[in-house]
């Protein structure tokens, strides 16, 4: 492991990698200026605890949805798959104050199990119903620190034992500007002190469980 | 897009996906009892801010780690190839209070750009000298909010223009207890929008871009 250890430095930025890209889905409080459904893309999210279920996301407090999202203290974190990803590009890049999101990529809004407010995306594998528990403001961004108080999942990511099967599922990471799809599985959690009978044996059923490529 | 539309209720858990695997070092203050140089890994990270470029992680209060970074206000989050996932899978199963992690794993810590305390692992592609801002207690996590105050890139993720290259890195991404590497290039930031002679251009360059595997 000697090729890395040569080092320069560079201006500090934003270079955590890879990270997750999700569509969030909001709508602003009933008979606001902001009651459209709308939806943002965000990179700037992570798991933040597991006891409760917590995540943040960061948003720009210029952001239609950071005023959405103030108002009702509800979003949805709906994961994207590759069939997802030009819908969330494109959400990336528009505001929603201009258009309607929801109708512009063809997707459909659906209540979201536990929230009044926020929509989820129907076609997205997994929903997180999301409740605001703090509000932190770090500068560009303000960072909503929220519950995960429900997790919706495609009935065709659940395997016969009725457990979740999110390698399915077809999920993109983003690296540094750039989306990919998840490739080679190269192990499990504890892989590294599991004995050699489990290793081969857990070796073997993950590698099967990567779908075949979508051909794209 | 109608396969996935039928939705199944699953109990709210921690299922953001995919998230980082980063491998965090840190080190109390000198003279402490947690004065050791000390490796833990998590997935519960991610990016909080763009200006100034923020992180955040997330750790158990009863980690050594925990009363380490709480110690100094500092840690470097190391980024994951796939060189380094088996010693990462093992920091992340084993506590530093025990062992010495960096000896046990033959990684090697060096002093970390702009920090007096926190390590930095040599090893690692990418090294994000933080400086923790807040802690913010969850439950079971506190999450510590941090800036990155300095970055160190491996000299051979450079290219001739001096412009980082992380696609070459071969980052780790972790998905619902498993790792994986990354796969395809499915487009960049921006794509759904580009004109064709530009989506044409980039994409060339960016299939072009994947390093060969790994052979593993």
């Amino acid at each position: 492991m000697l090729q890395n250890l040569e080092k320069i430095e560079l201006s500090p930025s934003t270079l955590l990698s890879p990270v997750p890209v999700v569509l969030v889905s909001c709508r602003g409080r009933e008979g606001s200026d902001n009651e459209k459904a709308n939806l943002i893309t965000l990179a700037w999210a992570g798991t933040v605890c597991s006891e409760p279920p917590m995540v943040s996301i960061s948003v720009r407090k210029s952001r239609y949805s950071h005023r959405q999202i103030t108002e009702t203290g509800e979003f949805v974190i709906n994961l994207v798959n590759e069939d997802l990803l030009q819908a969330t590009d494109f959400c990336g890049v528009k505001s929603g104050q201009d258009i309607d999101k929801f109708t512009e990529c063809h997707l459909t809004a659906v209540p979201a199990a536990g929230l009044s407010r926020a929509p989820a995306v129907a076609e997205s594998p997994l929903c997180l119903s999301c409740q605001v528990k703090q509000v932190i403001p770090l500068g560009s961004h303000d960072c909503f620190i929220a519950e995960i108080i429900a997790v919706e999942a495609a009935a065709s990511l659940m395997d016969r034992q009725k457990r979740l099967r999110l390698d399915k599922a077809q999920l993109v990471a983003y690296n540094h500007g750039n989306y990919y799809s998840l490739g080679e599985a190269l192990g499990f959690f504890g892989y590294s002190v599991a004995s050699e009978a489990v290793l081969a044996q857990r070796m073997r059923v993950l590698r099967a469980l990567k779908p075949p490529k979508s051909g794209r």
